[in-house]
């Protein structure tokens, strides 16, 4: 099959790859050029514009950073709109407004292109190994006819609803993921305070109720003071953005997620949005003078 | 092995059983008389105080509600304490204060007892299955003359540190118990306000980083609007009561903690004491009038 890629970041470039290694015929196109030269040396097609790639490409993927980007690829000057044919399909894996997402889908859909949003979960590792987890949004018929390229890049595949589903399922997603950090910081900090070993606590916590995939990946880095990305902070704080500006449109409280925010606010003013947001127990422990 | 247990609650009760069941002689004691009465008939021994079945025995079990309770019961009028030989070991599995704890195994020193806090996770359903995650702080000899008897009652159990550590590390997971249930439940929330499933939500989120025990036991509590415990709101509310007060001894900020405790405030101040904690939900969704 004919696939254009649009955005060839952390995420964009591994899973062009996998497509191309699937046996498809892969037309990329990146900001970057040279984001470009690893996928047209094992085979895809580079483009000059999301709009030349489009024109080749019966399903059209985006990856990109955030909704006004996405609006450019699909609507700015040279974008998907001016080359995808009618009954083309555009999977939006961005993480990126639920409702913008919607807005998006009618316009396309006045030009006769389909479209679903597909945001993913488990970061540049599930990119690389084909086991993401993806949250689907959009019509059956659509996911159905996309459910096999989705096959390639990921492993726990849920269509969750209409058009925005996948994203507010991938909102909801950030929502856990920030306060399950916040708790697993609080615990381990409280246990230190305690004279008690952190390390021991999360043993005993990881076999109850207290469980958690965070306590485990997210809680070891805490232990361990290792940063290192996983998934940046600046990132985290831009979902949890969207997450607060919905819930602000909707007159919904989520006091947990804007306390959670203001601790990703934090770390930015601190400069450290470049740090896995598991440094969240960073702003607890200063909090505190530790 | 002669063993004494004390506070025959839903806890207490298949605790003593699966001790008795072991084939040890179980000396039982419990404020109501009542509840002894399946324990004397599966072979156990009904005591008067605890004074009477601690001086039977090698061990002593203590499961009782909160902190003045196992004040009372090992030092009060017919307490432990007046009946324990010197070289016995008492083992409180209640959910009490650290600072406290570190204060009864002192005294208990001082008279020739040891002491191991060993607090619990799991609840009723792990009590009765003798699966229960239990947290031992305490010295090390003492702890590998109780294993064995702590092998009859849970699968998880983990030596965390000296006098208190069990029941700090117990502190810690109501700790992150809590705020992954507010998580969850903001989550599940958001996803409703937004005309999204939130069973396809939860299915979604349990593929990836924000799986957890609480996402997958207390999320379908959430989605099937039964609150039936479970663990009582209450006696979480407790527990975050001794944490909180632990950190305010500390000079420590628990921001999140504090959130989840009003949270749980408010459902006591709703008479909803009795409902599982996973009612968390209930506070986040009237508060936005759903």
């Amino acid at each position: 099959m004919h696939i254009a890629f649009i955005g060839l970041g952390i995420m964009g470039r591994p899973m062009a790859m996998n497509l191309q290694r699937a046996g498809h015929r892969v037309h990329v196109h990146g900001r970057r050029p040279e984001s470009m030269t690893p996928l047209v040396q094992a085979g895809c097609t580079a483009c000059d514009s999301a709009q030349v790639a489009a024109a080749q490409a019966e399903i059209i993927f985006t990856m990109v950073s955030d909704t006004p980007d996405v609006e450019q690829v699909l609507f700015g000057a040279n974008g998907v709109v001016h080359g995808a044919k009618p009954g083309s399909v555009v999977v939006d894996m961005s993480t990126i407004s639920p409702s913008a997402t919607r807005r998006f889908a009618e316009d396309l859909g006045a030009r006769g292109i389909a479209m679903l949003d597909a945001p993913v979960s488990g970061g540049d590792v599930g990119a690389i190994n084909g086991t993401l987890s993806i949250m689907v949004g959009g019509k059956p018929e659509i996911f159905e006819k996309v459910q096999p390229l989705f096959a390639v890049l990921g492993k726990n595949i849920v269509h969750v609803g209409d058009h925005g589903a996948g994203q507010v399922a991938k909102a909801c997603n950030q929502i856990v993921v920030a306060l399950t950090i916040e708790a697993v910081a609080e615990a381990l900090t409280f246990a230190r305070q305690n004279d008690v070993d952190p390390a021991k606590v999360r043993a005993a916590l990881l076999g109850g109720f207290a469980a958690s995939r965070i306590l485990e990946v997210h809680g070891q880095r805490m232990l361990d003071d290792n940063y290192q990305p996983g998934f940046k902070t600046r990132l985290h704080q831009k979902d949890l953005n969207i997450v607060l500006q919905s819930a602000f449109e909707l007159g919904l409280a989520l006091p947990g997620t804007a306390l959670a925010m203001q601790h990703l606010n934090a770390l930015l003013g601190a400069d450290e949005g470049e740090l896995d947001s598991a440094a969240i127990m960073k702003v607890v422990q200063r909090m505190s003078g530790l």
